[in-house]
Order: structure tokens, then C-alpha cells, then sequence
């Protein structure tokens, strides 16, 4: 394809961006699809000969759109709502030209540098040390994975050559993300050497079971190495106490990991940086700016204080090997799994730059400003009840009904098209999950999840009074 | 930012990109550039209020590009050569303002059933059964740790609970990426625990000396369980035999990856599908769109004939407890450490279908011919000679000198700016790699190589003959 050839189909990828953007209200948030849809759509077999870029802009438009779930849209309300922006997708755009891969700083000096750049302006704002070392990596499982990997080579350096021996045992909450125990699994840790910590009524790691679970593990001749705590949870967005947990940590030598990866991007608010209190005490962070901070899938930010244990636990040659480096040409590929590396830290440096600090904190109080309203209607209602403190911008809460009844709501809005909400269980009960994380979310579209949900009662009591 | 800005910078990022591509030659391929140069170009913190976009922009240009190893110059001959397409790079761009992530079958059916699709297509370009079930990570190294993880599963499936126990072992050659390595030792199978067999004059895997290997850990009570064969190694791209490996790995219960993440690509070439022969006995396999097949990074491809094993080795769920589900309705979240998935198949779909097989066998029969030519200058010339046989498009040689010589030749090389070369050890010595595989490489670009390395070798002996 020629340059003006990719002018023409690029402006056109252009337009249809900025149409998409702009009228993304129109389009219902979950399609009305079934399984196999698109595959019977499809051809078989790819073509043998090239096709007209043309037929293929324009099935993608009639088949592939229809079969999206728009993230984009502002009432996708589900998991943790996301959002890119459009500093994002430039930075993207531009990526993909430049299609370099930062596996070493000489493979591309602008990918490694700029990732120092962008992740040492992020730990300002979100108040961490000086020496804490960041890297970008794809997603949070493979951030906390790296956490646990780093972990494991402190506690067990023997095991980098020899392999594991099954005697470590990794902490978390019973609210933690299923990616720490996959990650334990992943790393040869073993299930059953994960211990799912109870919370108290708020949802939060309970330090007095903590405690309890890791000299039970000690006495039997276990070797407790590391507790993951959640800032932000995926259930309800509770807050684990850091402090608490760091000292337990500390007292037992235990990594300490936190898994900020949605709420962490609130710290970035001067007034809520109070959440990673402790921070200082842990050894690593994981905080993920495709989440919360306007910044398109992938990228997932990983702070440690301990980059040489990190190196270490991947390390193919001895330390006793290694050569004298140029100590500011980082090659990122040393400290993970992964060789290639795309260059994420441009999409992040466009986001920081086009908001500013002042620009994220904006949306991120909005968001939260949204659904303490949301949790307030609620609260009010007498058809509805909340099951879960709300520190962020996810509303745990519940019609007051039966499970069914509740799943019966939840498919009533997501099959509407309106809005997208998903569930979890609380306590034994059905519990619907409202988050708020899109750039373009209103107050309106909350509001109109709200009345939906309202008549829908409405017609429950009048089905109930007559059935 | 507004639909009618987003259009406009969004238009100046295509232009800038349609010139960029248009003029890539003028550009060194390596940026004379020194450690920590763009971290002292820019701000030690992220702006408090945001910036305009022209700035960003602007900087963008000023700063980052300058201090670019320029992956898409045609003369890019390092490590594999690789390159992005104008059609790929459509793709993500789209991809990029969907922003979709393909966890569930749920939360982005097109994107999961795109991946279907075209995964099937290029099994079927491949020449692989159709049991083989294909999945999009995002490197080889995380396709081949997948790999050893299923291995794992399949060999000592209460390990997945309990933990390992450092009494499991793999085979590689010598000559297999380091990415294997780092997998095993990722796992907690420890890197005493990693055999790697020696290698024949054609740098292959030693099928006796596999078996030997294998019988001498089984008599002193070690548990092979996994062998993996590279279909185009990184130092030279030797082949190893594949059916060899495979009567071993029948004989000794071990699960058989091939690691073809480059060479997998030539293969799409009719008369070059023998380099698969055997691959239906193997369990898994990995090929990187992203290295050959014109994709921008982050594409790997990874197919295994068992994904019930793959599944359960990252599975949270007792098998007795798994639900019921639409057949379907994938969830390729169930199937790796990734919980987030980008919608990496919407790249290859425009890939695929714009080049469609013959366009893009068309590309790698030239890029092999070229090698070959380039192969053949060598080895008319007293100056240089062949260090490896050349199966693909990467050239292995060296100038007829010492060590320090081709280390100078190859530093005066990149240094240029002309060109970007790399080198590896090969029976001892020091030897240049010339790689090619970027879609806008022409006879001419690899003969204004040769012609610099002739004028350099003239140099030396003057340089010779008089010091």
C-alpha cells in the first residue's frame, strides 16, 4: 500500500473514529449476539489472493462492530468500567507506526527511557518513594505475578536452580483478585499453598487471621513468604488495612505486595492519597492506567523497591557473570518473562500530558462524586439497599428481593441494551455491581440506569400484588 | 477532547505516519544516541494542568523520534528483522479506539470469535490438523511458558495444588531461545532442571543425544516431561528434526512444543510447508505474526491439540465443579495468566485478508532469495565466509578475520546508520547475522550493505599491509 493509499484509509479509520466516539449513546452497550454469530459470518478459510483494504474497512463496520461490547460506551457499567481517550488513541496510532520493540534500551532508547520517564512522573503523583523502580508490563495478573515471582526468589533463592519444593505459602484476602492465586499456581506455589485471608463486615483483610494463619503455617514447618493486599478489591473496591499488614510482614519477613490496580489511579487525587498510607512499607505495587487513567488496553504499571530481586528471579546468568552496563541503559527485558515489549509508555505519556494532574483528579472526584449520589438515591429507596461501603466509584447494592430477582434485573438492563452491569456474590447474596470509570459518563446516564431500574420495581410489586 | 480535534490531530498522526514510512530511508536506523539523553531532554515531573495537544505532538516529533531504532527501516537486519504493515497498522488503530478487552466470550464476542476465525485461517495456511486449538498472547516467551505450564499439568497434575517438587526436567537444544529457559524457571521448575542437548554441524537438535539425556534422568529418579524443537533458531535458524524428536517424545511420555516462532511464518509458503513436517505429533506450537507475517508487536500465536490440559493448568475451578456453558461461548481468559486480552486478532483479520496467502508467500519467497543471494556474495568472497547453513532469510558469516574484527565491522556498520546488524557465537567465534524480513527490503538495501562491508574489508588490509 502506497503513502497517499494510506492517507486515504487512515483518514477514513479517522472519521470513523470520531463518529464512533461521537455517537457512541446510540450503540446498544452489550450486542444482541449469540455464540457462533460472527464465526458462521466469517469465511472458512482466508482468502488466497489480497482483497480491497475497502472490503475489508467495510466489514468491519457491518460485521465486526455489531459484535461488539462497547467499553466505550458511558452506562458500560460492569467489572471496572474502563475508558481510553483520544490522547490515548493517537498515542496508540503512533505506536503501531513505529512498531519497535523495547526488549533492550539499544532496541529502541526512546521506548526504554521514555517508560522511566512516564512511570517516575506517575510516582509522584501517586506519592511513593523515590526508589521505588517502575516497569510497564501488559496486565495486572502478569504485574502481580511478577510480584510473586520476585518474592519467591527472596525467600527461596535456592529454588531459582533447583525448582520448588512446595513448603511456600502465599496470603491474600478472600476478596483478593483471582490473579494472585493464579499467579501462585502459575509460579509452582500450588493452590492449596494460598491461604484466603476473611475480611471483617467492610470487606477488608482481617490482620488478627492473617497473623493467625501465618504461625499456623510456621509451626507445621511451612514457609510463609508473602501476602498480597488489595487496594481496591473487585467485589466491593474495600480497602485492605496496609499498615496493619505491613507490620505483620514485616515481623515475618514476607513480601508485601499491593494489588492497586483499579483504585490505585485515585491516589493521583491529592486529597484521597491517604489510601496507599503504608505504601513506603511495601515491596512492590501493581496500578494499572488502562483502568482508571484514560489509557487504552494494555498497560500495567509495577513499582518495587527491590529491582534486583526482580532482575534476580529471571535472571539467566549468574550474578557473578553479569558485565559492568552502562548503569542508565535499563534493558526492560531483564526483569520478566517477556522478551518483546511494545512501546506503552507513549499512549501514557500522551494521557498524563493532555490532562495534567489537575485534568485526571477532575474526572476521577466526578466519578466518585456520581456514585456516592448513586449510593444515596439507593439508600433512600426502600426497593433497594446497599451491600458494601462505596470509598470509590463502584456501588455494591441490591434489590431488596431474592437472588433471582436480582439476576432477573441485572439481564432486564444488559439486555436492553441501556447500560451494562455485572454481579457478585456478598454475604451469600446476589449483589449488583454499578462501576463508574468511563471519561464520558454523566450524571444523566447514571440516572437513567436509575429509572430503569425503578419501573422495573414498580412492575415487580404490581407482578407480586397480582401473581 | 472533541470529535472535530480528535479528527484533526488524528489527520496530522496519519500524515505524519504516511511520511514517516515514505521516507523511512532517510532515516539511521540506529539514533546516535547516548544513554539517559530523552530522561535529560524532558520534565523530571508530569504537568500539574494539561497541555495542548500540538505540544504533545510536536514533541513527539522533536524528542521521541530522534532517539528511535527504527524497526520498520528496511535495512533493520538485526535480531528477526520484522515488520509492521500499513494494513496492521490500520488495525490497531481501530483496535485502539474500541478498546474492547476480550476476556469473555461476554465482554467482547467479536473479539473473541475473530480470534477464532483467525486462528482457523492460519492453521489451515499452516498445514496443521484442525484439532489444533489456536490462542493470541502476546509474545512467544508467554506462548511457550503456556507450553511448559500444560506440560506440567499433563505430567504431575497434583502439582497444580500442592506445589512442585523440583524433580521435573526439559530438554531443549543448545541453540533454543532463551525464552524457554526463562519459562522453566518461571514455573519453579529451576534452571538445573533445563537439559540442553548439544547440537550436529548444522546447528540441530541431537536426537541420540536427546534420548541419552532422557534415559540418564530417568535412572536416577527424575520425571522428563517436556522437550521443546525450534523450527528456526535465533543464532542461525537451524531446523530441528522434528520427527526424530517426536519418536523420543512418544517413546518417553513428554509433551512436544515447537517453538516456530519465527520460521512458523515460512511455512505459509506452499513449497516451504515441509519445514512442518511432523507437527501434527507435536502438542503445541507457537508462530509470531508479529516477526514475519507482517503484524505489528504484540501478536503471538499459540496452537496446542490439547486445551483441556492448557485450560486446567490455570484453572481456579475443580473440573467437578466447572458449569455447564455454551459450548460456543469461549472464554479465552480460562486459558492463560492474562486475564485482560487486547483485541489483538482485528490486526491480522486486515493482515490476512489484504495480502490474502499468495501476497504474503510472495513477500518471504523474496526475502529468502535475497538472503540466498546475499549468502551466495559471501561465499565467492576471500574476504567473508558462510558460518551456518542459511534455511531462511537470515545470513550467519563472518569477515575472515578475528573476533575483534567483526565486532568492528559490525560497530562501523550500525554506527552508520545505513544499517543495523547483530551477531551471535557460533563453535566459538564471533559471528555477524543478517536478517531480513521487513516488507519494504529490496536487493538494493542488502547490496548497499555489502558494498559497505567490502570497502570496509579493503580498508583492513590496507590498514593491514601498512600497520
Amino acid at each position: 500500500m502506497n503513502s497517499d493509499e494510506f492517507r486515504r484509509y487512515g483518514y477514513q479509520a479517522v472519521d470513523w473514529i470520531a463518529h464512533y466516539l461521537e455517537n457512541i449513546r446510540e450503540y446498544p452497550v452489550v450486542p444482541k449476539v449469540r455464540p457462533g454469530d460472527l464465526i458462521d459470518a466469517l469465511p472458512v478459510s482466508a482468502p488466497e489472493h489480497g482483497e480491497p483494504m475497502e472490503s475489508v474497512l467495510n466489514d468491519f463496520e457491518k460485521l465486526i462492530v455489531p459484535e461488539i461490547t462497547h467499553w466505550n460506551h458511558p452506562r458500560f457499567l460492569a467489572y471496572f468500567a474502563i475508558s481510553g481517550s483520544v490522547p490515548g488513541i493517537l498515542g496508540e496510532m503512533l505506536a503501531a507506526a513505529l512498531n519497535v520493540n523495547g526488549m533492550l534500551w539499544k532496541s529502541s532508547p526512546a521506548a526504554t527511557e521514555l517508560e522511566q520517564v512516564t512511570l517516575g512522573w506517575l510516582r509522584q503523583w501517586l506519592g511513593l518513594p523515590a526508589e521505588f523502580f517502575g516497569i510497564i508490563y501488559d496486565t495486572a495478573s502478569i504485574s502481580s505475578m511478577h510480584a510473586i515471582a520476585a518474592a519467591r526468589e527472596k525467600a527461596d533463592p535456592d529454588s531459582h536452580a533447583r525448582g520448588l519444593r512446595g513448603d511456600l505459602v502465599l496470603y491474600t484476602s478472600e476478596h483478593a483478585h483471582s490473579s494472585i492465586e493464579k499467579g501462585a499456581i502459575t509460579l509452582g506455589i500450588g493452590q492449596e499453598n494460598v491461604r484466603k485471608i476473611g475480611v471483617d463486615d467492610r470487606f477488608r483483610m482481617r490482620p488478627d487471621l492473617l497473623r493467625e494463619a501465618v504461625m499456623l503455617d510456621r509451626n507445621v514447618g511451612k514457609k510463609p513468604f508473602c501476602v498480597v493486599a488489595t487496594i481496591g478489591t473487585t467485589s466491593t473496591s474495600s480497602i485492605d488495612p496496609l499498615n496493619e499488614i505491613a507490620d505483620i510482614a514485616e515481623e515475618h519477613g514476607l513480601w508485601l505486595h499491593v494489588d492497586a490496580a483499579y483504585a490505585g489511579a485515585a491516589a493521583v487525587v491529592p486529597e484521597l492519597q491517604f489510601i496507599l498510607n503504608g505504601i513506603e512499607r511495601a515491596h512492590s505495587l501493581v496500578v494499572n492506567p488502562h483502568k482508571w487513567l484514560f489509557t487504552p488496553v494494555d498497560l500495567s504499571v509495577f513499582y518495587t523497591r527491590e529491582p534486583d530481586t526482580l532482575r534476580r528471579a529471571f535472571s539467566l546468568v549468574p550474578e557473578y557473570l553479569r558485565t559492568a552496563e552502562d548503569p542508565r541503559a535499563v534493558n526492560f527485558m531483564d526483569y520478566g518473562v517477556q522478551l518483546g515489549r511494545r512501546f506503552r509508555s507513549l499512549k501514557l505519556w500522551f494521557v498524563l500530558r493532555y490532562f495534567g494532574r489537575q485534568g485526571i483528579a477532575k474526572i476521577i472526584r466526578e466519578h466518585i462524586a456520581y456514585a456516592q449520589r448513586f449510593a444515596a438515591l439507593v439508600r433512600e429507596d426502600l426497593d433497594f439497599e446497599i451491600a458494601a461501603p462505596v470509598p470509590f466509584s463502584l456501588v455494591c447494592f441490591r434489590f431488596s428481593g431474592s437472588d433471582d430477582e436480582n439476576r432477573a434485573l441485572m439481564n432486564a438492563i444488559n439486555d436492553s441494551g441501556l447500560a451494562f452491569l455485572s454481579h457478585t456474590v456478598l454475604n451469600g447474596q446476589v449483589v449488583l455491581r454499578l462501576a463508574i470509570g468511563n471519561i464520558e459518563t454523566k450524571w444523566d446516564d447514571i440516572e437513567q440506569v436509575w429509572r430503569f431500574m425503578k419501573d422495573w420495581a414498580a412492575r415487580q410489586s404490581v407482578h407480586g400484588a397480582h401473581g
